[in-house]
């Protein structure tokens, strides 16, 4: 690439976390940034869009050197606004993250921040989502970014692939203790759903979504096993969902 | 299946919608239903969960012999709320909509409607999401009603494959001009997204997603090909979005 590269940043904790604040910091080493991102926390959206209300898109002054921008919307809102409407052209690059909490297995499903870089296959950019294993607000970062910047430097070089991006999940290890990374395929893992139900001040019950990750036991050659042998996971995502292997099966039913 | 199955039922359109309504009619004729719908329109909402705030569960009356509850929450919301709290059981089917509009190709990952089928999934649910390729309130379902009740009988007669879901769609056709039923691919077409700029009482800008979707020659073999032909589309959708032909590519880029 020849050009200096243009580089659209976003992620699904909100523009005001120390995630997406580490990515621009690495992003900014490469070329040209442009960074829209939520206005609030977008957890848990998926690849969800707004169809039933407007958008709003406010200019920022957080990135001082960069041109940012809040967005209402979800992530994946972020993507389309940012390359239809504030870029009018397609960036060489989207980065989504860095999220506070992994972001592995079947988790990629609800996760804002992998949605969006799944939207940006779909719109046939380079897209990747980073995700540090480690849910606190003021998580250390600094390994994080040291990882950032090797896949970054790997996707630039390289001719990326038609319709995947990257899942990078970075373990919660101080840098010196990484010990490479590996790419693997999504660990067949789920919730184990509970609701806290609880009652209202009128006595009115209320339920909100809780629950563990099942990880015991993960298979070799997953997200999952490679983190917890102290490993980066990288896994490529298409958004092309079709079984294909149960079509013949299938079929028959209906001969 | 020897004991009478237990059907749950959702949508993403809302309960008050004519597409559930006709779905319940069908389901009821094989099982007992038990529906959980959310309280309002939920389109777009793709694999969205609520996370930041709690869900309210109502128990209404708009199915007289049925157990129905609206849900504050999306369709994903709306399973886990009935597998874990209302139920208490894994249902034997999930089937969700029937869509009023359609859901082929990338518009699965969108689509709150087939999110609940893919949650279904998630959890070793026999699960089915239903869409008849016609977006008015008050679309004709009486063809539809027809082949979600061929659906229903194969999926029950037949072992249903672990870790998938079906993604049913319905041609806007009078019954008998329907010509069939085929097994296959998502094809792989998108939105030519466009966002409508506005400005408020304010003079401050707001953007609403408006756009085209392609479909100019869809590949056969592909949901979009198949209903131009006049046929039921049915893509069984897996959630393991790895992208197994990528794997060793990009492992070269880390040697």
């Amino acid at each position: 690439m020849n050009k200096e590269p243009l580089i659209f940043v976003t992620n699904d904790d909100g523009i005001f976390s120390k995630g997406i604040k580490s990515l621009v910091e690495v992003a900014e080493t490469f070329g040209k940034v442009v960074i829209i991102a939520p206005d609030k926390p977008q957890s848990g959206m998926g690849h969800a869009i707004t169809l039933n209300q407007p958008l709003r898109l406010n200019k920022d002054s957080i990135f001082m050197n960069h041109e940012s921008y809040t967005c209402s919307g979800t992530p994946v809102d972020c993507v389309k606004l940012g390359v239809s409407e504030i870029m009018k052209q397609k960036p060489d690059l989207i980065l989504s993250g860095i999220n506070h909490g992994e972001n592995t297995s079947t988790n990629i499903l609800y996760s804002g921040t992998m949605s969006a870089a799944v939207e940006g296959a779909m719109e046939n950019i380079p897209s990747i989502g980073f995700s540090l294993c480690n849910f606190d607000a003021d998580a250390d970062f600094s390994g994080a970014k040291t990882i950032v910047k090797k896949v970054i430097e790997m996707v630039l070089k390289n001719q990326f692939p038609n319709n995947i991006c990257l899942n990078v999940n970075i373990p919660k290890l101080p840098e010196n203790e990484i010990k490479g990374i590996k790419i693997v395929r999504q660990a067949n893992a789920f919730w184990e759903d509970r609701f806290e139900k609880r009652y209202d001040q009128f006595n009115k019950p209320y339920y909100w979504l809780t629950g563990e990750f099942g990880k015991s036991n993960p298979e070799e050659g997953t997200d999952l096993h490679t983190l917890s042998q102290g490993y980066v996971s990288i896994v490529p995502i298409q958004y092309d969902m079709t079984s294909f292997d149960s079509l013949e099966k299938i079929s028959k039913w209906f001969d």
